[in-house]
């Protein structure tokens, strides 16, 4: 047999996830906003898709890990157990306990007074608990989403996505899911609004949105769901902000749908929030959510508060306290906003008849190459994607729906940091074939 | 405001998961098969549900855990990823490559030539990413499962669940499956037959199963699966084991398949695989998986393949290589089976009216009262779960259709502490109200 390639390797032993793995994509080492893929060394744009708020290999992070398992060897830390079935007070040193996690948490979310949590392993499975949730307690089967939504790729959380991906007839939905459009300008609002005509709303539980849309929506902003989620709530409707990759500080408030001033019953947290480490969360609004109604047994699993997983948010939230990690966030997003839209600008001056435009909100971007039909240009969006791979900047050209190239730098960037990635963007844009 | 205690805390802050939490169960330290609730020190005979098969603590995992996030620390291994977008070669030390793990665990699973695998999270993630991988590749709708089932709370894993805990009208099923009588008896199996008249065979794509029925049989062996699953085969259905529980040396051998002969297509491994880590695992058998019709895109996650999760399966995998951990299984197994025989038959030989039985195999056991017409006796089942947390022997009492006890102690306990834990069984037993 020849020998094979690593990448050839892969592709043998491994059935296929999102993409075919690429020769060029062996990733190695990385350290703050940079890492090394394949030998080189890149400005990691895409943040790991908003794993890596803390940037790579934060040194308080892992020296916390490292502690954590440095514990675990002398007996004094316990790690290989049923997270459910027990409780877990404070270590001495580590934080394990998922009480600590809320508290730390609540004033963030919802105030100290009026959160309560779920914590759980992936993003979907917190999405699965928030819409189970509602479901139980207000007795209604139907849940309301919307078009080119991504809430991932299980159970319910598959049945309220419309993106691509998640697009197949082999496997039977469960249905009981209206879609309605994304209202990102006041003509999508009016369209919604007359869609909530054909909708049984007194047999809707909740309504599941992403204050900006990602994956699906290529970053456009819901700048009229505030309007629809009032509509909603007057009839009853539990609303539920999916942040797991708009959230903790990412747009440059701790969550999305302060962008847009909307008002949620409860927020889906995930990614960052153990630093790549799988853990979630559902923060919900005690004051309107009734969890005497939500009787155990419904919503469990054998990682869920798995001690390693609540010592590794804790000691993320440590870091995002002490750093100010959203407050940097905010004044972040001010500078690359300014610095972005001097690119934009800059690259549509010569009246190109297919310009480019930026969509999002503070840490949260993307760039597309659009028309004034919104064509879709998807040669031209990979060819961007390649440009800054040339010149050192590392993005994901995400978003089946819109050819767009998502940058999501980690949010502890410096000023110096986003200068210098602005400026390989301006010569990426200037370099990408049309 | 009144000092709460910490269950009052926990109860306050977390909303209900599998139970409601008890001032009792507070977990701190633990080591080898033994583990410390609330400052008493306990046998841990449930082995955290199986995540527990090396023990507590292990010194070799957990050495190899602080190695890596030292390494991490000095920027060398990368923590915070999108694992399904990178490619991961081993690092000099530290084991990161899910290519590794493949050619670790092929040659257990269908040989080094004839398995291909999907990593992914949670177990009920991995349940999810073979029968979706089945109906994929056969374009068929349906999917047979049994009674009593129980493979995970989302999505398909549980659509094809049968166990109390996922029973509850609010949210929808998605359908298309099947459920049979689960074959453990003759006339079980007679049953079963029958049932298969009433099933499109035809447009079914795979069949899925525990060999050992943990959380909703209580243990019950599927001693006639073997025909049913050979029978489906013959119709071109594909067979999927549930070796989550019952798998990796759990039942003395490799896989709980091979106590009852059976001769799945795939295998599901989760829980003990990366020790604790959210890790799990489908080994698909390569030359009955036609993997050219599987395309990208449709099974992935944000932590699928993250490189922490490969390393603590591969450090798992390491130590089960180094001390021979299923052969350990096999000789434990021989050993506890008749530990635990002549404890039962001592307790029924006072010609108890209403008797105590042994179910399961290897270190996969339950204790149950019946009677001839296998009334459950709760009462007598919480009983002695208590009186054996009174001679420090901690107890899982699942599954809601059967009254059971589980008992299934770590994998590397000796000699000499499976007499033990057969002697405080026995004790138990005895001083168990009735």
């Amino acid at each position: 047999m020849e020998k094979r390639s690593y990448a050839e390797e892969h592709r043998y032993w491994i059935i296929p996830t999102t993409v075919p793995p690429s020769e060029n994509e062996a990733l190695l080492s990385g350290s703050g906003v940079w890492m090394r893929v394949a030998g080189k060394k890149y400005f990691d744009a895409c943040a790991q898709v908003s794993c890596a708020n803390l940037g790579h290999n934060h040194p308080r992070f892992t020296e916390l890990m490292e502690l954590f398992w440095k514990n675990a060897r002398t007996g004094d830390v316990i790690t290989s157990v049923m997270g459910t079935d027990f409780l877990y007070e404070n270590h001495s040193v580590l934080e394990l306990s998922p009480v600590a996690l809320a508290k730390r948490l609540a004033p963030h979310c919802f105030g100290a007074e009026n959160t309560i949590f779920g914590f759980h392993v992936t993003g979907t499975q917190a999405v699965n608990v928030a819409i189970r949730f509602f479901r139980t307690v207000t007795k209604k089967p139907f849940v309301i989403s919307f078009e080119k939504a991504f809430h991932g790729r299980d159970g319910e959380a598959r049945d309220v996505s419309d993106s691509n991906p998640v697009h197949w007839d082999e496997v039977p939905r469960s249905g009981n899911v209206f879609f309605l459009p994304y209202p990102e300008t006041k003509d999508d609002f009016e369209r919604t609004l007359q869609c909530l005509n054909d909708i049984p709303l007194k047999k809707c539980a909740a309504v599941i949105y992403e204050p900006i849309q990602g994956e699906g929506g290529g970053m456009r902003v819901g700048n009229w769901l505030a309007e629809i989620e009032y509509i909603l709530q007057g009839e009853g409707i539990f609303s539920i902000s999916d942040e797991i990759q708009a959230g903790l500080g990412r747009c440059g408030s701790w969550w999305g749908y302060q962008q847009i001033r909307c008002n949620p019953d409860a927020i889906v947290i995930g990614k960052s929030l153990g630093s790549g480490h799988p853990i979630s969360a559902v923060a919900f609004k005690r004051s309107r959510c009734d969890v005497s109604a939500f009787p155990a047994g419904k919503v469990s699993g054998t990682f869920t508060m798995s001690p390693v997983g609540i010592a590794a948010a804790n000691f993320t939230m440590h870091i995002y306290e002490k750093e100010k990690i959203v407050q940097r966030a905010e004044k972040n997003a001010d500078i690359f906003s300014v610095l972005l839209s001097t690119i934009i600008t800059k690259a549509n001056s010569g009246g190109a008849p297919y310009p480019w435009r930026a969509d999002g909100a503070g840490l949260y971007r993307s760039i597309k190459p659009v028309n004034a039909n919104w064509h879709p240009d998807w040669k031209k969006r990979d060819s961007l994607v390649q440009a800054l791979r040339d010149v050192g900047v590392w993005t994901l050209g995400a978003s089946r729906a819109y050819p767009a190239v998502r940058i999501t730098p980690p949010l502890i960037a410096s000023e110096e940091e986003l200068k210098f990635l602005a400026e390989k963007i301006g010569e990426a844009i200037a370099i990408t074939k049309t």
